[in-house]
This record gives structure tokens, sequence and C-alpha cells, in this order.
């Protein structure tokens, strides 16, 4: 699930973006009902937030709607493509309180293979915040299937062009 | 759960803003995971949605946050007292589909009790939009609890006079 | 949407079932999840809830599978009928808290409409305890529709049929 | 984290309970709205259910209720101690349909120390099903926190007893 092209030219795309280190920045804004009863937003929620980031930055955006370069992905019964989640990790470094500014979910593939992705998160609070915290670190490793067959459906050439730039290191966990 | 003050300043403020018919418009995010398996916003999503447009428009902002000027109710275990819902009303008009612009809730307040509040909600697409849709229409009443007792507390004037340019007709249902 | 039958069979049935007050009973697991930050079943939870008493009562069940005589409707992308909320009403009589037996929720059907149906709720705790509470009633009205065109599609025959002993009085609310 | 007592009594009981592989078997009911746009239960929807799972086989059971030996564990605001989720990591077998039947949640623990646990789960279809399905396996860190301070307390001797026969392997996790 490493490799991503062969001698083509995202492969060199690909190195200057390990080196640049570039990754998408997705604000997603907080609903007080992701909060449990702990008065804190819940595992679940936050997994909701990664979830819904992983739409806005790489799901194609409707008629009228606009997205980032990367959001080049059909998904949906009626594209004929779903995005299963495989597996997903996550790690917290503190609660994550109700706030109104959003939440800013950073994010970049960790590895790019035949039909698969692992998309790496860093969730951050708002940049306009001098002082800024990270809430958590999560990996979740990303499969295409044919809606019909189930079957792994394979990553096409716009899709690896358009996702080259924001490839970078996995993460590695400290706790494992 | 009519009066909103007697011969006071706030009264006059009322009378006019009924005429004026000043809403609260605040914008909410949706979430792919508001969706259910029909592909539309769940109706409970719906209402999380709306439960959210509250929060952010009636609940005091935290240390270094924002809110509309109606935005002056202190709300949770810590503050003492709970914004309990004593019924809510939803009427859809149109079924809602995901999109990355945000929803607009339309806010007022259909009548202002001793210790209860009945807001007012009209759900719209996004204003840039040429074309706008309305979804649904609802009706909330806010009981102020106190949350060691469980017994209502009263409407403090701060929040009678912050709320009373917002104050209008309550929404008549058709289909009832 | 009063209507239920003309002068066939099911009308004398209905009208028997009015008097008897039949109900259905279904017990719905509460979970923690569903607690907000104020320690009680969320006013959206609650509504989860309804949903899935209603799809539990009156979806038709997969293979291998048990439901009640009324579990006759076939919902869902793949059986072309989508169960949409037009409307919903729920007045609360108390707070919800996390418990470990199941809610029991309690539904009959305040009218039968040519596409549509009022479905009424009462919700209570388990009747494994001595003292019964109530904890809420709801109405929500349910309409089929074509899931291709969107547009109202008629309830069948057998439906009729089938829900015609749980036909009962509207639920008239107090605090309107 | 992986200390379990010293040279005491629960040492032995755990060591046979390797052997022995006992494990917690919890029904959780499904519910129509776990499911997303995919017609699938959403992956955040399923650590919803392990969440209810943990909550069912390790908190202390409320007045007139019932719970396994292992649930000996106060939590919440009130009782001064929360469990925080440190850590998770799920893998997907198979995506999980709509079903009446509960999932059988099966759950043992990975490791214990001085504040944390953790707990491994496989994810099953009712056992009355004749094929057995396992969807997913996953493993939670928990720590348990002073609800005041936010620093971690004790496991106590009770717990320690009673969670001693659950005790097992982790989950090696082979897509990692």
């Amino acid at each position: 699930m490493t490799e991503i092209g062969g001698a083509d030219a995202s492969a060199a795309a690909t190195a200057e973006a390990v080196a640049a280190g570039e990754r998408l920045h997705i604000p997603i804004q907080l609903r007080w009902g992701d909060l449990d009863a702990f008065n804190h937003v819940n595992n679940t929620s936050m997994l909701k937030l990664l979830e819904e980031a992983r739409v806005r930055a790489f799901w194609r955006p409707g008629e009228g709607e606009h997205g980032p370069s990367t959001a080049v992905l059909d998904s949906g019964l009626d594209a004929g493509v779903l995005t299963l989640v495989a597996r997903q990790e996550i790690e917290y470094f503190a609660p994550v309180p109700y706030q109104r500014h959003p939440l800013e979910v950073q994010m970049w593939f960790g590895k790019v293979g035949g039909s698969s992705v692992e998309v790496c998160y860093e969730v951050f609070n708002d940049p306009s915040f001098e002082e800024r915290v990270v809430y958590a670190r999560s990996t979740a490793v990303i499969v295409l299937v044919n809606a019909e067959t189930g079957r792994p459906t394979r990553i096409s050439p716009e899709m690896r062009t358009a996702w080259a730039p924001y490839f970078g290191a996995p993460i590695s966990y400290a706790h494992r």
C-alpha cells in the first residue's frame, strides 16, 4: 500500500512535497451536541469531525460549491464508489472543550496504495488563538470500493496527481 | 408564557421589533454524517443543527470568543442553569441534501414567559445562493431550570433586554 | 389525511381498536452517548429512539429476523420507497437519566391518510419498574415517497390491514 | 502500563484467565440511525456501540439495575472520576448492515496499568445466527482521571480483583 505511481511525474512531485511538508488545513465547526456527559467532546464526535474534514478535503464539490485542489473524489451510491474506513487509530493529547471557533484539522497522506490511502490528521484549535493546542492525532486507512460489488477499485491518475503534493511522513504513535 | 415585562422600556422595544421583524441569522455547517441511509439530512440531525444555532445565538461566549448581542445566557452545570427543551415542533418543506455551504438558521422569539421562551426557527440554504430554499420551520419551548433543584428559574432583566428586539409572531403550522 | 379505507373490513377493525386502545410496545436500549453535557438524554437523542422504535414496529424484518404484525413496510433506497418525516411534535414531562433497562416506546396511529400516517408515541421507563414514568409524548407525520421521483406513494392495502388494530385517538397537546 | 498487582491473589487469577481466555459478551442493539449515506453502520457509530458496551461492562449499575461482575467502576462528574479514551484503534473486516438482532461485543483487558486499562473488543453478529461474522476488532486505552483536577487516579483493588478473570492477550493488528 505504499507505492505512489512509478517512474512518472507524480513521483517527483511527491518527493518534493515530503520535504515541503504540505498539509491541508480544514476548519470544522464544533457543536455543543458533540459533548458528552463529561462535558468534553466525545471520542466518537472527534472521529465525526475528522470524517467531515475528509469529505471537505477530498470529495468533489457539488455545483456552485468550492473545494481545495485535492477534492477530486466522486464518492457515493450515485457515483458508484464508496470510501470505507478499513482501520483508524487516534491518540488524544487533551480533552476538547466546546468552543465557537472551528477546530483546525490538518491533513496529509501517509501512504497511497492501489486502491487505498492512509490519511493522517492533526487536530488543533483555531489559528486565531495565540497559543496553539494540538488535541489529537489520527490515521485512517480509506479503501475505495465499487458500490455494487464491494470490491476495491483503483485510485485514478487524477487523484494521484491532485494528492501528490500532500504526501508526507506517516504518524508514529508513541503509546502503542 | 406570553408577557414580556410590563409597563417598561422593553415593551416598547418589543412592539417595534414585531413590526420590524428582526431575526438572527446563524450559519451552521452541515456534516456528511448528518445524512441517513436515505441520503438526506436526518430529522434528528436537523434538530441538532437547530440546537447548535440556539447555543450560538443565546449562550454567552467564552473568553476570546464573540457572539451576537443576544448571547447573554449562562448555561451549563457549572453555571448552575440548564436550558431544557420542554416541547418542540418541526415541519419540513423539502429534504436537505449534503452541501458545503452552511445552512442559514433564522431565529426569533415567539413568546417570552417568566422562565421559558418560545424560540422560532426557519432554516434556509446559504444566502449566497440566488434561489433561496426554506427547508424547515420549527418552534422550541426552552425552560430555564436550576441545575441543582430542577426547578424553573427566572429569565433575567439582562436577557429580556437583549432579546426584546427579536420578539416576533409565533409560527402558525399549516398541517397540525 | 384521516380516512382509513371505506366501507371495507378494516373500517370495522379500526372502530374496535379505537375502543380497545391497542398499542405497540417497543423496548429501545438507551446509550450513555445519548446524554448531553447536562447529563440527560438529549432532545435529539430522544427523537433517535423514536425513529428506531418506528423502524422496528413498521419496517419489514430481514431474513432470519422477527418483527411485530405491523412490520410490513418495505423502506429504503433498494425498496424504492422512502419514509420521510413531514412534521414532528414532542412534549417532555421529565428529563431522562441514563439507565440500563430499555425505555418502552408505546406507539399507535392517530391518522392514516392516502400516503401518510400520523404515528403517536408515549415513552415510558421499563415495565419491570414498579413505578412507571412517562417521559415524553410525540407525534410524527410520516409520508411514503417514491425514492426516484420524490412523489408520495400510496399506502398499500396490506399496510392498512396490518395497521388497523393500532388506530387510536391522536395526542392532544396541552402546551401548544 | 502492564503490571497487574504484584505477589498477590489477583496475579494468580490473571494467569489462569489468560489461559482460559475469558471474555465478556455484551449484546448491543443497533439503530437504523447508525447507518450513514452508504447504507452501512458508520465508523463513528461503531465506536459508539463499543462505548456503550464498555459502559455496560464496567460501570457500576444504578439502583434496581444489574450488571456483570466487572461492573464496579463509579464514573461520572458526580462520582468525581472520569474515564477518558487516551487512544483507540479499530480494524474492520466487513461492513455492518442494519439488523434487528443486537451485535455481540466481546471484551477483555489487554493490559491493566496504574490508572489505565487497555480494553480489547471483537464485534460479532448475534450468537443465534448459525454463521458467525466478525465485523471489527478494536483496542481502547482508557485512563481514569479525577474530575476536578484532570489528573490520573489509581485503579482500585476492587477493580483489579473484579477485572482479573478477563485479562487476556492484546490484539495484534495485521495492517498497521
